[in-house]
């Protein structure tokens, strides 16, 4: 199994630099920007159409037997409901790991109505670019392996539109994927590290 | 294993309307957007921040030796260079077969400089969401079993910086994604796909 420390995403890369930012469109939610960013290949510069967003953290939780919680969430975007492991945006500092676990326990209990339990433990498995060619949204990766039902239940924040909460067996989330019916990048994300971090097959490896 | 039929992918979904746009930022790549919604629990409508994007397609090409084809590529707004499965946007109405595997063949060619063999053949494996909270950008997914070297090579867009490509086996594929090298939602979202529906394990299935 490989694990991951949390650390800054991007740094000070050699041979990439920020030339111009033209803001075009700023949200708390978004900003839609045109940079002009030079690149290794490309010393002078290429224009790009680039869309700012807050780093996220995706959360697999992991019930004492094995099995996995997902929610299922209205996504206004396109318009339909999906299965998803629960997620959130980080508040703070791109790569802080307090922030990142802060946030996973946060979205675990309010999203899911789950907590670590006394002998869980948060597994961290790297990150994602979710369209790496229009933004540089990027989501983190961590399992929580050993949760238990929180005494609260799941507290929903009020823009969200959490219609359902179930566990799924290792088969029954891989079946899904098969069919189509989970289809976000965020939990197909977590099923390939998980799977290559060796914590998907064989079913029993779940509770290592 | 599964096989998908494309598909159109919302259609008109019951319960969901769309009440009102308004466009904050019109390029040939993406248009910014703020929209009211009717949803199935919310229908006086919520307000949400949605980027409009084309649908993609992924490709993920195997060799008859059962490697797959990888390609390096500069990616601006994460200022830094990504192994990744070759992949393009869509000309031409969402969910339109023809459309999907004619920018399929066209990016297996350009991108990783391969076509698919006598004995090839594509596997549609469905389509997946890249950041379903922000945007409906979203990506067909389609396995090139049985990819040959083109004989006119890789002839990249002039907008794209394509700095390698190679074959990477299984192991290796999965080594890389374990060690968070492999990070696009595009690599990963396929890996989940082919995993789920049986073609990435074992080894041998690849060919079958």
């Amino acid at each position: 199994m490989s694990e991951h420390a949390f650390h800054d995403l991007i740094g000070r890369p050699e041979g990439w630099a920020t030339l111009d930012v033209q803001a075009h469109h700023v949200s708390p939610w978004l900003v839609a920007t045109t940079q002009r960013v030079a690149t290794p290949t490309r010393p002078d510069g290429v224009e790009w159409s680039v869309v700012h967003r807050k780093g996220a953290v995706v959360i697999a939780p992991l019930t004492p037997e094995g099995h996995f919680v997902l929610v299922r969430q209205e996504r206004v975007p396109v318009r339909q409901s999906l299965w998803e492991f629960p997620a959130g945006q980080i508040d703070g500092r791109a790569g802080d790991e307090a922030a990142i676990l802060a946030t996973a326990q946060r979205e675990l209990q309010e999203e899911a109505g789950y907590e670590l339990g006394a002998e869980g433990r948060w597994v961290p498995l790297g990150y994602f670019f979710t369209s790496a060619a229009f933004t540089d949204e990027h989501s983190h990766l961590v399992a929580a392996v050993g949760v238990v039902p929180h005494a609260h239940g799941a507290q929903p924040e009020e823009t969200e539109a959490i219609t359902a909460v179930r566990t799924f067996t290792r088969a029954e989330l891989l079946g899904a994927i098969a069919r189509n019916e989970i289809r976000d990048a965020n939990t197909l994300a977590m099923v390939a590290r998980l799977f290559a971090c060796g914590l998907l097959t064989p079913a029993d490896s779940l509770n290592g």
